[in-house]
């Protein structure tokens, strides 16, 4: 019988995880926010802050950008990233529209009643996907803060109908080996209804839009007691998972480090994808977390190892075992086959892994005795708050 | 400008609801239940009960019947029932197979594991459409009770598959203008995963399976907070909208009188309704209630009459006004739209469309004098509690 | 039989509503915020935008305070706030201290580990109740924001017994005559654990700390599904009722305008309060909502009408009828006396009971016509959105 | 450094958790029940399904006792108890009184509007504290069904006062010892109002009544997202939890196995009482489940071990690294200690704590070994499937 690490060796080679950009900067609630002196500003800080968590975990090798925090200045701004990109060793990840800032965007944008909205939302996007061509990024992470906060204020049919113009429209636009990523999302910005407001809405527009266009889940953007590994079986039966922005909550989309509420659900999540590797093949593993109390190269440290161990754990299923137990409803026994995987700690093959590898067996442990967090903090603090993020 | 009852009564004429057999029998909740004497227990006596019902409001021309609680011979009983039907002037209305009750079906129906169970939940839903042809019912109302209680217990992707393929050959039998609702419910009596378990699985599933499936709105059946009248209006988009099954409630799928926790939330449902009249020409409305405390003939009365009402105020709508200040982002007096129709009192109005149809002004009073309800009881009284109802 | 106007008559006269100062000012969510030009910056301007809507509706005698915000210097602000109260016809209401906004706060107030946190939350708070003293304010409106986003990141219990140190100090700095509203709120900004997360939690501490401690019941700061009406009866009952905040939510503490997603709710409450007029004598009515997309002054006079009209309603109300259905458990007939109440159309009688106080029969329409916010917005706009505010 | 299993053997052998008679009965939902032919039927039945269950675990001493379903016959039924008790080594555990099943209660029981009603419900709760006297039980566990299931048709208020009225003399009857443990529940079988629908109803009526009224906290009766291990550590500090009813579920109160949906919040929970074993030494550990599609034995079992498993891990708690964490604000370490503690995997040193006690290692596996399950079924089945339960 294999040793517990050769069991998730080859799995966890192939496992990287995308970090955001924004996870690096001062952010907030929308009752304030907590400035942190560590906290990056420039785009070339957050490179620095990736390429730290990369050299401790060794599974973080792209960072996810967004376009008008970190690309202001659009095309212009290409050749600086690729400059930080060579620098240190991160890729460009995914690109990340922003349609919700600009006062224009009040009442929605590519399902705005005013036609001039549209065209201006529509047009931001074809310069993030132009973005994305000259940048070597596969996906455009697209959400839309659309909706209404009041019955009847807005016409529901109606902005459907321009949603799926505008992204036929998009659609069209797309390089060769791009895709459009879609995200749902059922409440927040927008209060009443939400555009695209759960993974039926989203997979139906994929669908009705084109193959290249996939789905993304958001682990936050649910009904609370929602079954999110259902709907990530769903989507890969249908062919149209194309990514997760993982986090965590108690209530709402609270972005919390993953797995610090519900641990059981990530693993179970993971579990579906273990289970047809095939389908699972393109799926993109990002991080959308917002910090306001913890330290954030300590947050992100602690949820790349965090991703590791639940990924691991799913890696151990014994799916030949489960498969033999579901068939004959065996309910007990295939549900203990679930709990054996979650139950058995990873924690030392995990270090094992990563001592072969040259990386640190405690990355967390190494952060802290490295003393990187300490001189940027030195080094960044005492500046303004600025630098684009939520709540900004 | 015209009266108000000018302006509803065209929409009124046209408007009418289904009650459903199951709604007049005794039924409780798993903790027990509640007998009432007057409550029927033959399927005569059901049909005489939405007769009553029909008598006094003049909108129930249809009852809904239960394949195995109402037609326990199939398809020998529907000579008798035809009888009941010319007898009562009230005719069949859809058809509901009964896939939960029998141990068969511990572990699912058409998504069973067991390819034999699969095969007897096709042949009975096969026996459904064969009855509703007969009766002449266009919609068999398909409801799904399979999931699954614990993580892993059963394979949701192979389940999936297993649906489409049940689905499909079921498809094929449908005869001439019948049409297959399908229901989703996202939790109950299945605990951990429902195979059907929202909207997006329900429109899925008839986009898949051909043009006469279509969606099934059960108002209890959605996630706390989740916008119903969104995926009322999706659904007109996607001409997917079937019908609906009314009924309210706090928490869970609670089966209330319809509009009696949120009677604006049935209000915003009618409009998204009223607003598109062509789209919205072959939705079903259908009553899925279960009374456990009130009194069964009073509770359905009720019902008709509260639906009357939110339609009615739905009809007072002023379509331009609305499109215009929706158009131009004037979204409060959009809102007042709304709200205006909804407190208007049509009250009288309707008392005045009953008149002039002969029918009692007010049907709930109506019934308190006319002793139908004591004469049941008299009648029925004394006899076991048996008769085919939920935690029968 | 009285008329409607003469029905409701008293009650109407009696009833006013506070309004929030930073109601007026620009607000967000943590993704942006939509500065308006009319949006009061100062104090001043927030007394003017108050007056305005007293003088179109006569029911808002009172503007509730903040204390950071309003009166930044503290006692040294109370004079120019008493003169604007003179000037403009408007008395100060509820003072509301700040314990969210500095950096100080990140891990809670009189909660926080720190001793000299607590220490300077406790000064803040006792310095508010000076200002309310000087103000002629009978209320301090407490709401703490402490709490944690973590599992163990945090001693709950240590906390729990801060908080009770906490008021019980400053319960012994109240003037007489003063009130302490203590709020309670399951989440945001804290995700993990909110130190006063719910009605039982303020109840209790209350209780412990006496009898001019009374719980404040924010509407929107319920878990989904909560029957806010039994809160308030057993409030009511323990004679802990302080006061409301009223506004409206679909999924969370969204501070919609009041009623505006479920207007039957807001009835039930005042149902609660009606039933028993001594208990509810003391009861404080205020408002507080964050307008992102609608008019400010729009939406304020709105708020102002729907309150009015769903507590003319409740003033409808069969006491004696009710009371009998219910002891004899006619359900039906008891729900009745409700509905009777809630359908009836009461804005004609409103609007005589308006003008026969000099007021506009139809204040939201007096209000656009009145040209007021298009002169705001030339008098106020082009200046900087500052101002304080949440997402400020 | 002790090993792992002298850090839990102290905790672990105190650990004994109480097992429901009704859980190894047939159950249902309101949809239907599937009747499992080992269940148990006669007292003497379930006598032996705990005692099997005791002689695999070692840890479930005690059986709570159904008033109705159990003792018919009362007091008459007590001498046949305690022979039972005798020979089968099981002690009588909590005594559970049925305040829902007769037709009586339809409309509560203490909050009944008919004092007859009232009065019949004291007298049978008083019969329960003489059975519980008689069979040396401490605790008389108090689930009231009561509450309304739509708005209005009750008054919430009075009914408080009759709740209050029966509690007190209720106490009065209670012998030397014993403790009345006051539940609350949400919702379900009532879907408006319940009389006593969350923790702070029941504290408040607890602390009303006496110092032996204590709260009976059930986890599957919270509002989604709620904070369980939050109230845990208000009613210790309080001195008001008597104990649990353990059991799971993802939407409502579903009665699923312990920890099989969120097994990091019964982690949690077990983490408030570790750390405070002083006002923790009284809570009685009871398992509430209700399992319609797992074998009885199998899932009792089960959810012995997975008690004791999470146990085991709070355990290990380090508690004074967690105090320092806390103190010092440095919350990902305090996160971190927690999180040491759950992904720690105890299987193996509990393997040992059993097998040092002659117990099988696995109990689960040791359960389908010995056969006892297939002997029920041929003993016991065949029979009807009368026997008290839920949907019974």
């Amino acid at each position: 019988m294999p040793s517990l690490l050769e069991q998730i060796r080859p799995g966890l080679d192939a496992f990287s995880i995308e970090l955001p950009s924004w996870g690096f900067a001062n952010t907030g609630t929308r009752f304030g926010k907590y400035p942190q002196p560590a906290a990056a500003v420039t785009i070339e800080e957050k490179f620095a802050d990736a390429a730290q968590v990369h050299a401790l975990t060794g599974a973080t090798p792209t960072l996810a950008l967004h376009a008008q925090w970190d690309l202001p200045g659009g095309m212009e701004d290409c050749a600086a990233i690729q400059d930080l990109a060579r620098r240190f060793g991160i890729r460009p990840g995914s690109i990340n529209p922003n349609l919700f800032q600009d006062a224009e965007y009040k009442f929605g944008s590519l399902c705005h009643p005013d036609p001039a909205v549209r065209e201006r939302a529509r047009g931001h996007i074809e310069g993030c996907i132009a973005i994305a061509e000259r940048l070597g990024s596969r996906d455009i992470s697209l959400w839309l803060a659309d909706g209404s906060n009041y019955p009847g204020s807005q016409n529901i049919r109606q902005r459907l109908r321009w949603l799926e113009e505008g992204l036929d429209q998009l659609y069209r636009r797309l390089r060769p080996g791009q895709r459009l990523l879609i995200e749902y999302k059922p409440f927040e910005p927008a209060f009443y209804h939400t555009d695209i407001a759960d993974w039926g809405m989203a997979a139906y527009l994929a669908r009705h839009t084109g193959p290249k266009a996939q789905v993304l889940v958001d682990t936050g953007h649910h009904y609370q007691g929602q079954n999110i590994e259902q709907i990530v079986a769903w989507l890969l039966h249908l062919g149209r998972l194309g990514g997760f922005h993982f986090n965590d909550r108690r209530y709402a989309d609270d972005d919390l480090t993953m797995g610090s509420i519900d641990p059981y659900q990530v693993f179970r999540i993971f579990c579906e994808l273990v289970l047809d590797p095939a389908a699972a093949a393109d799926v993109a593993f990002m991080v959308d977390q917002s910090h306001n109390l913890k330290g954030k190269m300590e947050a992100m440290v602690q949820t790349v190892m965090t991703a590791q161990e639940l990924y691991a754990k799913a890696l151990l299923l014994d799916r030949e075992a489960l498969a033999e137990f579901q068939a004959a409803a065996r309910i007990v026994e295939a549900e203990e086959c679930l709990r054996a995987a979650f139950w058995t700690d990873v924690r030392p093959a995990l270090a094992e892994w990563r001592q072969a590898r040259g990386l640190p067996g405690d990355p967390l442990q190494a952060l802290r005795a490295g003393g990187y967090v300490e001189r940027c903090a030195r080094e960044r603090g005492g500046r303004g708050a600025a630098g684009g993020g939520y709540a900004g």
